[in-house]
Parts: structure tokens; C-alpha cells; sequence
């Protein structure tokens, strides 16, 4: 059957070159946080009390020097070191290593992640984990990949059938741990603990959602053409796009129907 | 220096021909588990609401009638069947799938735990971590290995310096949440989600402390041989030791330092 939706101008710009490119970014984080794992770390703690190491600039040092050697007109934007912007619409989003406090305790759930943004709106991303050789790579058009074969959502769409992830629970105000809680206690059950390896395996069709706060772009932007290119829906906890402009929370769900669902448990107004 | 401490009888009786055979059950688990993780599953719903899976219970089965072959005298006692009583002082105590919630969703931090008592006191120790191809086998007097190679728990003394992990805050009643807030506060960072993968990470010097609570005598008396084995000390929340008629909460960490003020930060009178 003909596709007759117009599509989106950058999504159909998103060429085998660009989807290398990425590819070869995801390399070089996964060889630098290789190279360190498990071995004697700096950690500093920054001004929210969060860790980072040297590694976690390193990769966005390199990753950094990668896009300006290759796209030197792109826009580049790291967790650590800041926005570098340019005239042109197109944004790399870099989280070195996301997880980097399962990256300082020897858990291999943390990973790099690498978004492509076409004005503001990300159109290409990459979760890559390292330690268990395994990186999504999606985009709405051209379907999300993992280890370069096609991955799929779950079809469950019964909220009760389904499986909801976390990373902890520190991660919610008051407010927002009531509205997880009411989410939670509609599903069949939660687990916490896995970065940004949990919307890895909801793309791969292993959890059904994924709800989670205090989020920043470096933080969601890689995910969600992961998500989507898989077959799901990612937005904020209203149910708005995520784009540069969007911070704190963000809701993953396997299907549109599912999504529904936990968007109504998550509604302030049904909870507080 | 020699060591004049006399060795308790049965940790000396652990033979090479023991040890392999913990190592053959683990083999078993591990081959069990692989064949059916991340595949269609059907799961149930125990009576206090937790999933099983029938690989669980293929697993206790296959385990059951290893140990009945080798060692008829030896006592059984799984998380799924319960006990198979003999008058033998010694013991096998086995929980098929510790982190059925992760295994179910794709994670790959659950493992399989396998406890060799004696006199009701765990000898020797096996976690077996199936997808993540690591396993640590305990004892106090050979030590602890994680694939054959010998590892310690880290020498961090200061608990502002700690790493703690606990699998859920699900597993906490509301006093119990409030001694782990406690402990929290006082260390280095909290990370959540690792099912009894935290304490391998722990007998291998990556983790400082694990504190959990809700604990049945499968889900931790395999872990007291791999953290001693490895330098570590694990007891309850009130510093005493594990046994096959200990239950609820558990208390590990890299040594005696910092373990003597994780207790103190748990004691209910400095909280409550």
C-alpha cells in the first residue's frame, strides 16, 4: 500500500552518510568508556551533586572535534561543556555517558547518547552501551535498528499487561512520585535501575513504558527517534513532543494505545 | 605470618569435587536461563504478587535432581518447591531466578543463586549471572573468584565515600525506607536496579554497600560465601549474621569500617 502521509523535509534528509557518521561517533564513545570501566576513576561532583569523571569529557571532547572535522557547520551541544552554536539548523546533542553513576560502580547499563536535531527537532538518534555491545540506532522514517537489525515495540496494550521502568525514584518531586505511583500501581510492575539501556529494550519490545523526571535535552533527545523509528510514542508527561525546548519529564510507551493510558494515570488532577 | 585462628570444620570440608559441582549447577542455571531470556515467556503471579516464570521452576527442577543424583543425602530447598529435608548436616539452597522482574523485562542483571550449607550456615557460594557471562563463587577460606580470578571488595573506609545500592525502595516497609534514607544521606551516592548482580559488583570492588531488606533465605544466603570469600562482611540491619532462619533485611559492605557506620546509620533510634 502507497504512503501517501507527506513526509517530513529532514527526516528524508537523513542520509546512509549521516547514519555512518553517527555509527562512527558511537564507536569512538564506546571505545573511550571501554577503556576505563572498571578501572581507577577521577570523579568530580558538579554544582547539582551529580558525578562526572574524565572520561565523560573525553568523549564529548572527541565527539565535539569529530562533528566540527566532518560538519563543521552543524551546531554541536555536550552535557559538559555547553551549546557551540551555528547558523545552521542542524544540532548534534551529545550525553557522554549517561548513567554515570552505574558507569563509576562497574553496572553496564550506562551508555553514550548521540542525537541529530533538524531545528530543534531530533531526527536521528543513537543509545549506545558499551558494556553490553548493544546500540540502537533509529529514525522515524527509516525504522530503529539494534546491532543493525530492525527492532520492533511490544504490542501490549493493556495497561495492566504491562511493564514500566524507572531509573530511581530520586528522580521525582513529591508531586511527581504520586503520579508515578498511580501510574505504577496500574501495570503489572515496575523495575528500576537502567538509564537510558530502558528505552533500549522498550524499542526492542522487552518493557512497555518508561516514565522518568528532571530530565534535560542531553538527556532524552537520542531517545526519541529511537522510540519512534521502533514503533512507540515518546512525550512528556502531558503528552507534548519532546524537542531543545522541553526539559524534565518524559513517558516512552510501546504504543499509542498505551500511552493513552498511562498519560491519563500520570494526569495531576486524577493523583494530587 | 602464620594463622593461628582455628578454621571452622565445615568451611575446611569444601572440596575441589564440591566446588565443581556448584560450578556444574551453575553451568545448568546459566544454559537453562540463556535459552529462554528475552524470548516469549509465560509468566504467573505468585501469591504475594511477585512473578514466576516457568523457566524458574525448570531451573529448581533440573537443579533438584542434579544434586538427589550426586548427592543423595544432601538436603534441597528451593524458592519454588520448597524443602526436601534429610537428616544431613549439609544443604542446598537455590533460587532459580533471583531478579524475575528484570529477566522477564530483558534486563541482564538477574542471576541464579546456589548456597551449600552446613548446619544451617551458607560454606560455599555461587552467583551466576547468565547474560552477562560473570559468575563469583565464595568461600571464606579459598576466597571469592569471579570467573576464576580472584577479586576483593574495595578498601573505601569513609562512608561519605561509599556507593550503596539496593534493587528497589519497593522492598522497604515506611520505617525501614527512613533507615535507608538514613544511610543514604551519609554516603557517596545511592543507585538502584541490580538484583543480586550488586553484590558481585560489590565482592569486586566496585560497589561500597548494599543494604536491602524483604530477603528470604534463598535470595541471600548464596551471597554470604561470595562477600566474605572477597573481604566483605553481610549480616541483618542489626550486625548479625545469616542463616538458613534469618529473613528480612540484609546488610553488605566491602569491610568492617565501613560496615560498623552503615549500622549505625540504619539504627532505628538514630531515625525514627
Amino acid at each position: 500500500m502507497p504512503d501517501d502521509t507527506p513526509k517530513d523535509a529532514a527526516t528524508e534528509m537523513i542520509s546512509d552518510d549521516l547514519v555512518a557518521f553517527a555509527d562512527h561517533l558511537a564507536d569512538t564513545a564506546r571505545d573511550l568508556a571501554l577503556r576505563c570501566f572498571r578501572q581507577q576513576l577521577e570523579v568530580e561532583y558538579k554544582s547539582d551533586d551529580t558525578p562526572v569523571t574524565t572520561v565523560d569529557r573525553e568523549i564529548e571532547q572527541a565527539l565535539r572535534q569529530q562533528v566540527a572535522d566532518a560538519y563543521p557547520a552543524h551546531s554541536f551541544i555536550g552535557e559538559e561543556f555547553g551549546p557551540q552554536d551555528t547558523e545552521s539548523p542542524w544540532s548534534w546533542v551529545v550525553d557522554p555517558i549517561d548513567g554515570t553513576k552505574s558507569f563509576i560502580t562497574g553496572k553496564p547499563t550506562f551508555g553514550s547518547l548521540i542525537a541529530l536535531l533538524h531545528e530543534r527537532t531530533p531526527v536521528l538518534g543513537v543509545i549506545e552501551i558499551p558494556a553490553l555491545k548493544e546500540r540502537w540506532v533509529g529514525n522515524a522514517d527509516r525504522g530503529t535498528t539494534c546491532n543493525h537489525t530492525t527492532c520492533r515495540t511490544s504490542d501490549t496494550t493493556m495497561l495492566a499487561d504491562a511493564t514500566l521502568y524507572a531509573t530511581t525514584p530520586d528522580m521525582f518531586s513529591a508531586s511527581e512520585q504520586k503520579r508515578f505511583d498511580h501510574l505504577s500501581q496500574a501495570t503489572c510492575f515496575r523495575v528500576f535501575g537502567a538509564d537510558c539501556y530502558a528505552y533500549g529494550l522498550l524499542a526492542a519490545g522487552h518493557v512497555d513504558l518508561v516514565a522518568e523526571a528532571d530530565m534535560a535535552p542531553h538527556d532524552f533527545l537520542a531517545l526519541v527517534p529511537v522510540v519512534e523509528g521502533a514503533g512507540g510514542i515518546i512525550t512528556n508527561w502531558q503528552g507534548n513532543p519532546l524537542d531543545l525546548h522541553s526539559s524534565g519529564q518524559v513517558l516512552a510507551a510501546a504504543n499509542t494505545v498505551l500511552h493513552e493510558q498511562a498519560l491519563a494515570r500520570l494526569d495531576p488532577t486524577a493523583v494530587l
